[in-house]
């Protein structure tokens, strides 16, 4: 079954910021309820404050969310101070987002997943930056899971994030993401594979419809988990459409039943 | 480039046959310049009457249509008097929809596309059927290009259709249509691949959202022509957004083109 985690609490985005620097526990309760209610299976949560703050805002942010969900949680940070905090009031464990091959990160953020039973983002950059073919990506991503194996956490408790980059910027950008999540479907078929999915349509008009088309190809290439926005109606249709095509919905159950549930976007009103 | 054929002039539409009937040119005519007006590149004319009538109505159709529009036209017949009496009023090679494994089919309409110099679509189906799986397809697909290329057929005038089939009755027919494609792609590089896009949704609510899902999946599968309703707004968008994807539109020129004359359907207005 595909994985959502809700990306709205984020608070790079300047409403989200405020609400936490004002502690406005009833708009951060509100985001987490609206985006469980429309499917996401875990709620991401990012405090995007200063080092200093992030510790007492993400344990604000984790407490505030779980009085509205019951979803677990997705911690965003690389910050083992934050994450340490928010840990230990999480009241399930969270998906720890995330781990990179970048040797502070990996042995500050690593340790903390393993002894907290936490599931892990893996995102396919290393000291050197975010490589630009999908070999070297894939190079990245061996050494990553070696460390996760070695850490004893089972794949199957790792998301691999092959880093969609924007196509305005870079041609290939969602051609490098597919082949290296088709390669890591193909040599670690137990790991998820997650990716946000807005940078793609980073700098063009008409985001939403770059964002859901390469959803629809990422599920094809074995994407299984994604950071989006639950809230946007034409990008869950488009991936209950995919999921279906693919041979992913048994009987087209889920395709039908979101359908009766008027879940299907504009498109399901034209037919 | 990705080539659509207009599929809106069918006479076994209730109302495109009543035109047919009544010769109704203004109607035809008009249905033919709506469809070059949206980016059809091909129109499909299907007169759907019985043999004895579909010489004369096919041959109508096509003067009708000529009359309206100059992109070139694709007979949608597997008769060949209908095929003879509509070639010998087309202006430009007419595309030959089409050829199969069916001995008699392919000995009847073959040799006249060779003589006029017409390309052909060459379904995937012989006289026990529609293969089920993939490799039976391709095995078909084989000798037809066995089949064309000994009537000296250049591989790049022939369409491989792969038989799209719905997926309300075989969960897995999306799936077999994709790796035919793939397959095709890779074993005959310089043929065309095209599919009618429609069958993939039949029984099924929504048909919109599954076409257009599908069509992105195909086109990243290596699909570059689609038998389709070029007036379907969002189904060309997904094309555009897939193309930009995969790496198809340098610069992102025909999309930002494509959105700059408010073709990017509703999604473009919630960016």
């Amino acid at each position: 079954m595909f994985h959502i985690i809700g990306e709205k609490i984020n608070g790079t985005r300047g409403q989200v910021g405020r609400a936490i620097a004002g502690r406005d526990a009833a708009f951060i309760r509100s985001l987490a309820a609206s985006q469980q209610a429309a499917g996401a299976h875990r709620i991401d949560v990012n405090a995007g404050t200063r080092p200093d703050r992030e510790p007492d805002d993400l344990r604000w942010l984790v407490e505030t969310v779980q009085e509205a969900v019951d979803v677990p949680l997705c911690l965003d940070s690389a910050n083992p101070a934050a994450l340490t905090a928010a840990l230990a009031v999480a009241r399930t464990a969270p998906l720890v987002n995330s781990i990179t091959g970048e040797p502070a990160r990996l042995n500050g953020v690593l340790p903390l997943a393993r002894d907290h039973g936490c599931p892990v983002i893996a995102l396919a950059l290393d000291d050197t930056g975010i490589p630009a073919d999908a070999g070297q990506r894939l190079a990245v991503i061996r050494r990553l899971m070696a460390a996760t194996r070695g850490a004893g956490i089972d794949d199957a408790d790792v998301f691999v994030d092959p880093l969609v980059m924007a196509v305005s910027t870079a041609g290939g950008a969602a051609v490098v993401a597919l082949e290296v999540i088709a390669a890591v479907r193909a040599e670690f078929p137990r790991a998820h594979i997650s990716a946000g999915l807005s940078n793609v349509s980073f700098g063009l008009p008409a985001r939403h419809l770059v964002n859901r088309t390469f959803l629809a190809l990422a599920v094809a290439a074995g994407l299984d988990c994604a950071i989006c926005d639950p809230l946007d109606g034409e990008l869950l249709a488009t991936l209950r459409a995919a999921e279906l095509l693919l041979g992913q919905d048994r009987h087209c159950l889920a395709y039908t039943r979101a359908y009766r549930a008027g879940l299907l976007g504009p498109g399901s009103r034209r037919s």
